[in-house]
C-alpha cells in the first residue's frame, strides 16, 4: 500500500446561482479591483492508502459521489498525487 | 491586455482547528471509507485582464491579502493560467 493524496474539487454547475461568489466579487470591486468573473469551489484533500493511483482515484470519486458533491448542483474532479 | 484565470487556494494554517473537515472525515468513515486525514480548502477562480502572468499573479495576491484570506488563520497560494 502506498500513501496518496487525492484532491477533490467541487464546483457549482454552470447556471447554478452562487451568491457567495457574487458577494465576494462585488466586495473586491468595491476595494478597487477589476474582475471579469469570480467562481468559488470547495477542495477536499484526502490522505489515503491505496494499491496504486488508479485505486486512490476510484475511491476518491466514490467519496465525491456519495458525500462530498451533490450531483444535482455540483461538478467535481479528482487529482491524485503520491505523498 | 490578456485574459488570465488566477486560482487562489485558501487553506487553514496547520494547527488551526477545522471542525467542518473533521465532521466530513467522520461522515466518510461512517460510510465505510478509510482515510488517514482530510483537509478542506476554499478556491477562488478569478478571471481578470492583465499585462502578463506576473501582473495577474500580483493582483490576485493582493486580493488574497486584502479580502480572500485572513492572514491570522489562513495560508494561500496563487496559480495563474492564460485563458
Amino acid at each position: 500500500m502506498t500513501a496518496f493524496t487525492a484532491t477533490v474539487t467541487v464546483r457549482l454547475k454552470r447556471g447554478v446561482l452562487d451568491p457567495e461568489a457574487e458577494t465576494t466579487q462585488r466586495s473586491l470591486e468595491r476595494l478597487g479591483f477589476e474582475l471579469a468573473d469570480l467562481r468559488s469551489a470547495d477542495v477536499f484533500e484526502l490522505d489515503l492508502d491505496a494499491e496504486d493511483a488508479e485505486d486512490a482515484a476510484d475511491r476518491a470519486e466514490e467519496m465525491a459521489e456519495r458525500l462530498l458533491a451533490n450531483p444535482t448542483i455540483h461538478d467535481y474532479d479528482v487529482a491524485v498525487a503520491e505523498q
